[in-house]
């Protein structure tokens, strides 16, 4: 896992599907003596559709030929297909920042996996509406940084959001952040900010899911994490997973269960796309694992 | 399992929650030398709530002396605790008829579930409103029964059904049946009509859902087993389940996977309900397994 | 799905890994004017391992030349990685024979998903050692072989399996088929009998295991599909899955579950190999999901 | 859930199965006016088989006059029925001690569940053959002792554990405790050690269980937690789960994944045996939720 990250990068394509994609880019990458570890490819209908592909290839040396490689990659293949493409090395750690409001649980999972270096990232930071959590985020060496969201004030404080961000996250996690991001922020980060949704979309969308769950009497829990659209809660779902309940089940257990499964599924979710397993159609995903 | 039958009852009981409830119950049937096999209780809240109790007993000769068993019990706990319970025999097979439109997987899994004797009933009949099935059912020796519904008519057709049903349903399954019930058969079978759904309650409610799911992009798919009450598919959820999908599963494929977890569904709510595992709360179930 | 079935093929790699293999494949298909409709690969290790691929194209009037189609395959690109590959038609039912004992669960599942075209394929006969199932099969149309196996004749019964199974077998399903088999039939198949194990494995090897699953007090039970090999119940896993138990089932109740679970995963098993998903790697199985 | 602790506690009870436990118990609570909150029995076998009874109740003013009602309950009732038996106050935090080696996953996750009371007991130790944790339990304000097992020195360690747990270990968690115990450790707390065994029991006993799985090929991983008898990693089984798993997951993959799966695994038993749902039958576990 970590030993193959050197001299490893992944390439994702997506474009208009037609006969020889795979055969164009898997002849480029070969010219460069490049060796294919992982491919995986989808096409959303074969006549007509979208073609999605995700490669992870070893390259010995890419690491002072990245610029080049993108500029040949461009000339010789993506242009020929139309491509819409990134290529993102293995061996860098992508920025993340962390936006929380007051429930840890979410937070501190995914900072225990960063220390595990079971994610693959570098947390810059932990913005937060509330200072309760300034010890236990620094306590991982991380920055906090307490940005408070006053009536009213809101453009104020998520301008300090977009300062603070800028050139510090590729990818932004919502973990269990309490307030609506604004147009002006989601556009900035397009499918690079992943929410973690109490219940189970599209269900018990709004306010107190689970006492609402309760009262339906449902036999299951979940959480979803998607990307974040201007729609709320209507982006990308990424992954879902839910956990079986019971009558004997009060709403406080509830929340409990609810939190073990929001942290797994998110936790899933930020590894994928860390590792660029996750190609967006539309207000779908493509998730490569 | 079929060897405990003989001599073997299941009480249940629901009343107001207040002290002595389970000391009655259990001294009465120690008084008649009954055995208590499972018993379970559940409480919606300690203080002011319901009282949930079910119990599997075994008393020699019960057979013999069920009406006799009633009186007493109704005169010295029932009354006492105003309660709602009921006494069924385990050793009786209740009677069971299955209402289907065109499909026909959850209907072959009942009925082979039956054959097998892992559900302990008598199927009486099988209703369509198509003629498509009746070979498939009169090989399992199960009668089965043609009531076309025609437009501007739908409510002879009923009528014919709830003819064809007096005397005849303990149970009532819809397994897949297309039709919207008129309140007037729902409430001669008060929580005692299982529907089962495809997709996954309270999302996707409506036509078509399994199209619907994929266009969103779920990574999950299930199925809901309910009590059919007046509002359509808002009644008691017995169990529900579901199966993780991908994006490589298309419309067809999640249909396919739907049939398989609608069938499992389908069968554990009716097993359970055979059993008097279930009871319910308002809107909601208790089951106790 | 059935849509998509004409001038559709599956084609399935295996070789040592080196640089070059997807280029490859992928230039010739795209030389024949194919179009990739979905591509799976893996290696078992970037250096020096084993590589796998496969891919579903479809390709206008394949029907007419599929054995030109192979011979310049072989030519231009098999011999050039000393690959092992097969080309399937996906237009064409394979044929396939179930062997069964008594139990009827997982044979009756699959024939109804076979009734149903869940499972695309001819069920050319269904052989057992006891003549209970005959009407039950025969009632699908399908032909029925009832070869018992005397007590010292054991390769007799076999050779007559061998002489019924030439030239209509391209899979062989032990849908609880209680009889070991001998080498002679696992060689002439190899890779191509499907098994389906009760319980976990490797746990509970051997007789009874439901009973010493219910005396360990396990808390879940599975079902385990695999490749037959001459090591008894060691072949490549295909699939496996589980179900949740407790102390309240009995050894009979296991043994319902347990069959729920075994005829799903036998027919998830069967499904992938029917559209050629399943490549054996040594004693594991790269299944392409 | 916290709001119902006070007056409440938890009676359990086993002893030879015969008509008339259930009234006694329920009766004798009813006497003393508590109210049963929930109450759950099973019988192992009605004709001969051992009986388990849990109840959790409420009664006014019990922290005042514990002592008494248990004499009570032992002259009226625990003495006629020859019952093991034990009352648990709701409201008073288990003590806890945790033993752990290097890993931390499964020691972090407990930590953080008490410090969310989501686990409610009081951590009074974390012991480590390591001192590598030492930091890390400490900031949760958890006192940590380090005692290093040196080679042909055992006994002398674990006499120092021994004293340490002495009054302060109503409960003994191995959170990857790498150490083998003694007989007579085990023997000290006879029910009152849970261990997380990494894999799924009882496949793969022994050394590098990730690994064993993989060659093997498995398709799900899975983790057991289970009480600590002499006899190694075969003591009751109080819960197992499972996770699915591919070819694409190396053996590095599948520990995180086994990670993930034991400290969910372990948390659920730890949560159980707090508020008293496991009840020991022989090698058995019965476990009330």
């Amino acid at each position: 896992m970590t030993s193959s990250r050197e001299s490893t990068a992944y390439l994702t394509v997506t474009c208009k599907d037609r006969p020889g994609i795979v055969a164009a880019v898997s002849g480029f990458l070969f010219s460069k003596n490049a060796n294919i570890i992982h491919s995986d490819q989808h096409s959303s209908d074969p006549v007509g559709g979208r073609f999605f592909l995700r490669m992870k290839f070893h390259l010995n040396g890419i690491e002072q030929c990245l610029d080049e490689f993108k500029k040949e990659f461009t000339a010789e293949v993506a242009s020929r297909f139309d491509m819409e493409w990134s290529l993102n090395p293995a061996w860098i750690r992508k920025k993340t920042a962390i936006l929380v409001s007051k429930f840890d649980h979410a937070l501190m999972d995914l900072l225990w996996r960063v220390k595990r270096d079971e994610l693959f990232t570098e947390i810059t930071m932990v913005i937060s509406n509330h200072p309760d959590l300034r010890e236990a985020v620094e306590s991982f060496g991380v920055p906090f940084r307490y940005v408070p969201v006053e009536k009213g004030k809101k453009e104020e404080s998520e301008q300090k959001i977009l300062d603070l961000l800028e050139g510090n996250a590729d990818l932004i996690i919502l973990a269990r952040y309490m307030q609506i991001l604004t147009p002006k922020l989601i556009e900035a980060y397009p499918n690079r900010i992943i929410n973690i949704h109490h219940s189970f979309l599209p269900a018990f969308v709004g306010a107190d899911p689970y006492r609402r769950a309760a009262e339906r009497g449902v036999k299951l829990i979940g959480a979803t994490a998607h990307y974040v659209t201007e729609e709320l809660d209507q982006g990308p779902i990424i992954e879902q997973d839910v956990i079986r309940v019971s009558h004997r089940h009060d709403v406080d257990e509830l929340k409990v269960l609810g939190r073990d499964i929001e942290r797994q599924v998110l936790s899933r979710a930020v590894k994928w796309h860390l590792s660029e397993r996750i190609l967006v159609d539309g207000n779908k995903t493509v998730v490569f694992i």
